[in-house]
């Protein structure tokens, strides 16, 4: 929020908000100075990252570019496998994004009103799934935040997923928040068959934890989404055929040559390096905040996603650390780009 | 989140999350019944809504259409005072939004990058504004949410603005939930002049509260703004000086005649009716929730607005009554629209 934004002052309040903010000012011993979130990242090994599961990774393909999205079988298992096999049939493919709703979510599928116009689902795919609303918690690694969360007993993540979790009742879920990608249903609570996805693109709306399936998250490309114009019918739907917004494919990464998938990584949240990253959120030390919060909502922690570290192969050390650092500066809320 | 959006089950879990929601289908006694959003606010009286102070009422008008901001001069007197003499000397109109950061804040201003370069404030204006972070909470009607927040001791409604509350040291401030305008400044706390402007539209940053100078809200118009463009530079800032969004002008109603103005009217916070509409939507009834989640969040809480009824002048009173209804259904988010 800075007033002058390339003044020598410049943007310390984002770059702050970013993680990429200036080292504290304190007066503590050097060992104990708190680093900030990109010092943090910088910090980070190889191990600190882990790649998806090309098996779990679609790729949502729309002209003004690609949306990765990350499924949570450990979740919605019979959700995953029938989009799944929805991508590999090219169920989408030509359908459009059919909704944009301001501050809650844009929705794709398809378009026809009636059942008889609708595209046939094709081959290894289920008309009837079951509600995926939520899960045992046995079992389940989960990584508390001890934050308070007014929607949910517990917060954390599961598997670099934001999630609640009741211990009483023995349950987990996936939470609401912005990028998340849940399959809409009817009235009945087993109605969604996975064909009409939904991610959200606003104010984390926690009401539907625990009242719909949520089958995965966004992981890059949110902007593409976030950004299409709102629709003027009811609910965000645009009222005109021509005004959806086309979708070239979505494709499940797995089902494609190496050479056209795209490269990605995204932090662990199940490490102290995570932790630490969460903290220096928590409570921002860097010079431009007066007040620190001592606080984070599970849904205002960043989850960052990098392109792989270009590898050293044959080159001289020091040479392929400068390449690999720049490109491990992706920091920023799920489906954040390296610009952010 | 329909998967079928025309069917007869339409839409339920959406006109639901919209407050439009059908009639809970309980056994209750029907005078028990709790009453949907959109039936509370079909109840409502003229004295449940309030029309805001044209000298606290801001015009942003874009090539797109206008924005509605209200400023809160009881939260940032100085900076309101500043905007107000920015608005008349028409010091931001051809300037541009230079900024769009997804999931964070839309911001405009000077774009010049040197102080040397930048338009002069103008007469009327201060160089210099103390930093208003917060205020004293004595003596001012604070309309308490019962549910936990993470981020602030308490929670509620000042005059129609969400806000924390610290009784312990007797402060108040204006929270960062969508839609919140602030005044960006560089790293001193009294750096800000009320030139850049900013505007919430990603999930609520509440780590900038009493951390920076709220001066108001976007009441109407928020779908113009979050719709931006991304920018590709550091923090979202436009590459190009062409990717800025022109500004044609921000004005203060009070100086434009009654007949250029917007009508709007707000739903007041500080009413049993409020209350009623919150907890419709703290616990959703309708068969389409099948959990109820027993909270809301202060950001998640809807601010509807409206364009006045039409007055039944010399019209046959059911006639006049048929013409209100419609028209009250404005139901949604600060800055939703009457589609939404």
């Amino acid at each position: 929020m800075p007033r002058k934004w390339s003044s020598t002052l410049l943007c310390t309040a984002l770059l702050a908000t970013l993680g990429v903010a200036h080292a504290a000012g304190e007066d503590a011993l050097p060992g104990a100075k708190p680093r900030s979130m990109q010092e943090i990242l910088d910090a980070s090994k190889p191990g600190d990252w882990r790649t998806p599961d090309a098996k779990n990774l679609i790729y949502l393909d729309l002209d003004s570019g690609r949306v990765l999205i990350e499924l949570a079988p450990a979740f919605a298992p019979a959700h995953v496998a029938n989009i799944r096999a929805l991508a590999k049939n090219g169920y989408w493919n030509g359908m459009s994004v059919n909704r944009s709703q301001d501050n809650f979510v844009v929705q794709w599928g398809d378009p026809a009103q009636e059942d008889k116009d609708r595209k046939p689902l094709g081959r290894g795919t289920k008309a009837k799934l079951p509600a995926e609303f939520a899960r045992k918690a046995q079992g389940l690694a989960f990584d508390k935040l001890p934050d308070v969360d007014g929607w949910a007993p517990e917060v954390g993540f599961v598997g670099g997923f934001p999630a609640g979790r009741d211990p009483a009742a023995d349950t987990a879920w996936l939470a609401h928040c912005y990028g998340a990608v849940g399959a809409g249903r009817d009235v009945a609570a087993d109605s969604s068959n996975g064909t009409e996805l939904y991610v959200v693109t606003g104010q984390s709306p926690r009401q539907l934890d625990r009242n719909i399936t949520v089958v995965g998250r966004v992981l890059q490309g949110m902007e593409l989404l976030s950004v299409l114009p709102r629709g003027t019918g009811p609910l965000g739907f645009y009222e005109q055929p021509s005004q959806r917004v086309p979708i070239k494919s979505i494709r499940l990464a797995s089902e494609l040559p190496k050479k056209e998938r795209t490269s990605i990584e995204v932090l662990r949240t199940d490490t102290p390096l995570f932790n630490e990253l969460v903290e220096a959120r928590r409570n921002r030390r860097d010079e431009w905040y007066k007040h620190m919060a001592g606080h984070i909502d599970l849904c205002n922690v960043p989850l960052p996603t990098r392109a792989p570290p270009a590898k050293p192969v044959a080159e001289p050390k020091a040479k392929a650390k400068a390449k690999a650092k720049p490109r491990s500066a992706r920091a920023g809320r799920a489906g954040s780009t390296s610009r952010k």
